[in-house]
């Protein structure tokens, strides 16, 4: 059993900017990766928009270089995952990994949401290569370009209108005869020159040559046909899956999953504060989340400062709580 | 008279960030720049907490890499002030500078705010070489060394506290005999042993030599008497002005002068947002700001999205509005 005055539950751009500001304030801080150091940023081949890069990086350096950040300013990192925490008794907290156990005084919260994917052949290889989850980030890479929308959702539709500032046409697929997105919505996109409906129908696999997606496999649901498109951007918008399954029913969450805060940045137990995609829903960019993890880290030190002088020694023998 | 889709009042982190997401989405944007591009961090001589700089970054580097990466999107920059706004009849709105005039469909404000300064010889000369106003930004840089704070309030004892982490030695210097802080805070201050106090006092003069900070002048306000202490870090904590003068009774604002948004970063006037230190007194890092533009633009995309068959084409003749 380890103590630690901040741990921190995830290490995409939210987690890591957290570890360089508690780190560089002095806190210990434990960093727990979990499966992925990045989180979904560090899938993603060439990002143009986070600020400070003018010809642009790529996913992977930039979650290289936070992490750098982090470790240059003493935060540790622990490439293991969270299997179990306990919030319910207060600080410090108890945060059971793979393979430790550890008494945090705060704990930060930043282990993200996945977007729900159609689980389908050519899918997961084209990842950055033509397949994409986020029209804000990836939207500019298809100026001029023939671009596919998956979903039938409010933002499927949102993000088909957005693309049309870049694609050449923008045809939306949709499994259902009918859209679920609100009636103004669906007025503008079957208003839209450059968009067209495929409704009745599913994408089987997703077809690419020499890395880069060229086309589709479609099936009409209703009459079986089977037929190819060629296309070069393929954006799923099916929705997202916060990771909030960890924590049960110890930390506040919305209906749909996303952990609730305050402005602070603070969850519904004092001491566990939240950042990043965990509680985002709107924005889901690697600056909102870099800049809200900074947020959750700036209310942990003042946190720890406001308790300083009950704080256990970190040297100091962890008595178990009674149960 | 120009048409703009989104015009931009300020150029610190906020408003670059937001210029690069909105100039992406191919929505014609301006940036006014103001007095100074990049705002409070181009002062700044070191920056070593904006996330992804492993060996950290300067104020100035920070700020024109912002700069390059919007206009390589296609931002413009108009390197002149704001003289008037007229948010009153709804989008567009009207926005005059020195010597043009526009109507913009949205506007984002990132004005930001000034530290108040203590308007004393030396203290301009070496800011960044010494004098600070934000502890969380520079405390790092004085580790081991004697600092110095000058202050009464909150934010000048819990700062006081912070830089305890970092300084040999913390002497809180306050012009009164009592201090407007909260009594708890007067508790933790008084009873630190790191922390010494200086009432009745204020400072005449920073002294530096080779241009860093060396020490200061004081003088005790009830007895008149002045001498001379050697100090290392200067940190001033008397408050902020946030910029928000120009927009009179137009923008709904706080008690204490920041501008009120909702969690879309939207103001009180819809079509106009706002972000970075004009509405934050909480958090003010160049890291926070950026992420709070980037979700300023991405509501003012959206806004714009939702009324795409009303715009006016950029070249058409703009007609005067009743008045």
């Amino acid at each position: 059993m380890k103590r630690e005055r901040v741990l921190i539950i995830g290490a995409g751009p939210a987690g890591l900017t957290a570890a360089i500001y508690t780190a560089r304030a002095q806190l210990s801080t434990t960093v727990v990766v979990g499966r992925l150091l990045g989180g979904q940023i560090s899938t993603t081949h060439e990002v143009e928009n986070f600020p400070a890069f003018p010809n642009g990086t790529t996913g992977p350096e930039l979650v290289e270089n936070m992490r750098a950040q982090a470790e240059r300013f003493g935060a540790k990192f622990l490439y293991e995952s969270v299997t179990e925490v306990d919030f319910t008794k207060g600080s410090p907290f108890y945060v059971k990994t793979d393979n430790d156990e550890f008494m945090a005084d705060t704990v930060i919260v930043t282990i993200g949401a996945n977007p729900r994917t159609l689980n389908i052949p050519g899918e997961k290889e084209h990842i950055g290569r033509g397949v994409s989850y986020c029209a804000t980030c990836d939207g500019f890479f298809f100026r001029g370009k023939d671009i596919s929308v998956i979903g039938g959702g409010d933002s499927a539709l949102q993000e088909a209108l957005f693309l049309t500032k870049f694609g050449k046409e923008v045809t939306i697929i949709h499994r259902r005869d009918q859209f679920r997105a609100s009636v103004a919505l669906q007025f503008r996109v079957k208003d839209h020159p450059k968009i067209k409906l495929q409704m009745d129908t599913v994408v089987d696999e997703v077809m690419g040559a020499d890395g880069i997606v060229k086309g589709m496999k479609l099936r009409n649901v209703k009459t079986g046909e089977t037929w190819e498109k060629p296309t070069d951007g393929f954006f799923v918008f099916i929705g997202y899956d916060p990771n909030s399954v960890l924590f049960g029913e110890q930390l506040k969450l919305r209906g749909d999953g996303y952990v609730v805060i305050d402005e602070m940045h603070q969850t519904s137990v004092e001491g566990v504060f939240a950042a990043g995609e965990i509680h985002d829903s709107l924005f889901r960019q690697a600056i909102t989340a870099s800049g809200d993890g900074c947020k959750a880290a700036l209310s942990a030190i003042n946190w720890i400062g406001e308790r300083e002088s009950q704080l256990q020694p970190l040297d100091a023998p962890v008595e178990l709580q009674p149960a």
